[in-house]
């Protein structure tokens, strides 16, 4: 799906929905929207024209990486709002929608007093339902950025030290993401040594990779603004023998359980399910384990242009599966004080199923490495 | 300035406001009120209390980082927003200040629905008119920020490569700032080989280093939450004489020119003065030598745990610089298709004038290595 048909697609929600015009402001969404993937611009969507405002800083950008779409260009005496609001009085449009879920409230009062005569309408989901689905070359270029992951994970594997913190061990994959040919990490990679593991969000300390036996990885790379998302507990290659021989059984029950948890749910992964059967099937199973409150968390995520997009694959969420979809499941179990395990992998959704696009084994044995 | 004093200050905003709470939301002023880290999360202060409101994720990172602080911690069958919805109904505030540059009308809607007792009033700039002036605390660690940039730097330049694309460049220099102890790269990393330089914000592309003889680095380190922010300017040390000696002097004339007007801004940091003065002491100097229409950009900014935060030093600004202020001066001058020539350096506005932070040298002698 090119730009231009998404734009069309846009157009249609404008005109059915009365309006007059679109502010798209979300980075993102400008992105998705025209190809340029600077920031701090507006596209402005009528219902027969589409026009990017910007400043002096992207100009030669847009010219390369959008040279059909019809521009605007502000100065450095003003601002980009400014140069908008210009733009939409002269356009004569009366009713704008706006990115409610993405403009400050500022923002919006700002456009108020700079075109007093139009009415704001605030407007969600529209971009957001369009992301959800991705097109083929989407699903190409999120390939590319699960499989930079994937060896990324290898190469950091391979290098990983006894006495590497938890800082160096976050260095070394980005630096890993980097060398297979990731423009960077996805997110803020997230590197829990021994029962750091349990913290689901841990900021990294200075605890070493030789003070506990294990460590939990959730990384993933960008790659031409895609983003791709794991997550893996491995065994550390230098573990203590007589330390790690203490908790090995249990560790190994619980990787088998979350691997099964995470198997449990894919196996729903099917267009007109409802998110909710999916995130029960791995909970559901998880609990009748013993493990309902060690499980603190949504089950999986959309993802794209942004690590966390549509569906949320929540017990509270209200979305429906649709081809073309692509999904993490990272169901986890976490013991404070103890260790967490979580395993995630993506998915995407065809068809008549789901194809696991990530291919790092899920058994015990890859985790002792 | 401890955040217990910090949240002082705000509540007497509060108190003289006539409001009865006020919502933070910005993840920067969750983290500054409270020091809290993570995200998703907002503070709610009222008259007498703080209450960090956020999820099970970061339940053990808060208990951690901000002991003293009282918490509400949801379950993940509700959102955060929910949440702090029914700590405001419970609490019986009526009158609740929001934080209207950050969030979305979409937020303002949700909470108008969850308390329809209480009446939100939109309110900016507190919290940013705090963090304007540093404390001793962030002077510190801006001061090991910009060392660390500082250090990344001669790391990178003594192992830059002639086969080196804009990528490898920005790479070598991530891994310079993480290896001098920097938590990351401040904001994304600006590699402008040859030409390429003349592009204020050109993202990487693969134009290789031998392709011309000098390059244009935008850098700057993340240390604990603080910035630092860099721009130089340098040959390269592999460049290719003939070429070279045919742009010499003009590039020469631009580098000196450019050092003298960010030299002339800085003479006329003093608290009282008004930015605009700042900046047209660059940015009247380069006109006169004939470069007005090639600085489009302002001359600079406020920088801490955000990479652009007050005060703008821009000609329609209206800031007025006070003590312990931290900011960058970065004049630019872009000639499109031969060169741009930005340099960059931080000051601390002192009570009597101001200190250069950064202490890469500006000469000549230091571009041709």
């Amino acid at each position: 799906m090119s730009t231009e048909s998404r734009l069309q697609k846009l157009t249609a929600e404008i005109i059915q929905a009365d309006l007059d015009a679109y502010i798209v402001s979300a980075v993102h969404h400008v992105t998705y929207l025209s190809g340029f993937t600077g920031d701090s611009s507006y596209l402005l969507v009528t219902r027969d024209r589409a026009i990017l405002l910007s400043d002096d800083r992207f100009a030669i950008q847009i010219q390369d990486e959008c040279p059909h779409l019809e521009v605007q260009i502000r100065g450095h005496d003003r601002s980009t709002p400014q140069l908008l609001g210009e733009v939409l009085s002269k356009l004569g449009v009366r009713k704008i929608g706006i990115e409610a879920a993405y403009m400050p409230v500022a923002g919006l009062e700002k456009f108020q007093e700079l075109v007093p005569t139009a009415t704001f309408v605030p407007r969600s989901g529209w971009i957001e339902s369009l992301r959800a689905i991705k097109d083929a070359s989407e699903i190409l270029t999120i390939r590319r950025a699960i499989s930079i992951a994937e060896e990324a994970f290898t190469n950091f594997r391979n290098h990983i030290q006894p006495q590497d913190s938890e800082f160096d061990l976050v260095n070394r994959m980005e630096f890993a993401i980097r060398w297979a040919g990731g423009t960077k990490s996805a997110f803020e990679i997230i590197a829990g040594v021994g029962e750091r593991s349990a913290l689901p969000h841990c900021p990294p300390s200075s605890k070493k990779l030789e003070e506990a036996d294990f460590l939990l990885m959730d990384w993933g790379a960008s790659y031409e603004g895609y983003k791709s998302d794991l997550t893996r507990v491995i065994k550390s290659p230098y573990a203590n023998s007589a330390r790690y021989r203490m908790i090995e059984n249990r560790l190994h029950d619980l990787y088998k359980m979350v691997s099964e948890a995470q198997a449990r749910a894919a196996a729903k992964l099917r267009p007109g399910v409802h998110v909710r059967e999916v995130d029960i099937a791995a909970r559901g199973y998880l609990a009748e384990q013993g493990y309902s409150r060690e499980f603190n968390h949504g089950l999986g995520h959309g993802f794209g242009l942004e690590i966390h997009e549509a569906p949320q694959i929540r017990s509270n969420s209200e979305d429906v599966l649709q081809a073309n979809m692509v999904v993490t499941l990272e169901p986890g179990v976490y013991l404070q004080g103890f260790a967490g395990v979580r395993m995630e992998d993506d998915f995407l959704i065809t068809p008549d199923g789901a194809e696991r696009l990530s291919s790092l084994p899920r058994d015990w044995a890859f985790f002792e490495g």
